[in-house]
């Protein structure tokens, strides 16, 4: 499902990746971690797709969300993993969102 | 590949979807679109992955750039015929990319 977020200006964290052939307790931990995000207050939406690469966004009110999550202690210890583990190479990229349409077939 | 953009600010537009059932030409349109798309004035690279949804992230230099590449007239088509033809649902979301960083496992 594509994210309902709120009216713009909003922020999108954008994480680009590529795996290892490691998937040690890569999909429960990634789970997890999604139902967790969505609990955290300002978490707007998420999104994810992957094929050769995997792009998964979320979407947060400020600036101050996205700290928090970042340092959430679960979630530092499954980055960690995923530095061990699962990740070959990732970018994350911290954007404003400043304008948002969409089209939806009738 | 993750994109291998230069350093932040710079704008990203992400397109986030959900398919019809039609395929027709769709795949070469795609292709032929992210040709074009290279060679665009301040094109800076293209990120996709798709499952259950596509998300397919452009970045580009500034917002004129991005302007410019919607209302090129072979994009202007294949957007219409996305409306018509491949998409049930999508969102663009225009986003300034204010800071990023990177993991590159040695």
């Amino acid at each position: 499902m594509l994210s309902n977020t709120p009216p713009p200006p909003y922020y999108a964290v954008i994480f680009s990746s590529l795996r290892t052939k490691n998937d040690d307790n890569y999909a429960e931990t990634n789970a997890h971690m999604n139902q967790l995000a969505l609990k955290q207050d300002g978490f707007l939406g998420m999104e994810d797709a992957s094929s050769d690469i995997g792009i998964s966004i979320s979407y947060w009110r400020d600036l101050v969300a996205i700290k928090t999550w970042k340092e959430n202690l679960a979630h530092k210890d499954a980055q960690e993993k995923g530095r061990q583990l699962w990740y070959q190479h990732y970018k994350v990229r911290i954007a404003i969102v400043e304008r948002e349409y969409e089209f939806l077939k009738k």
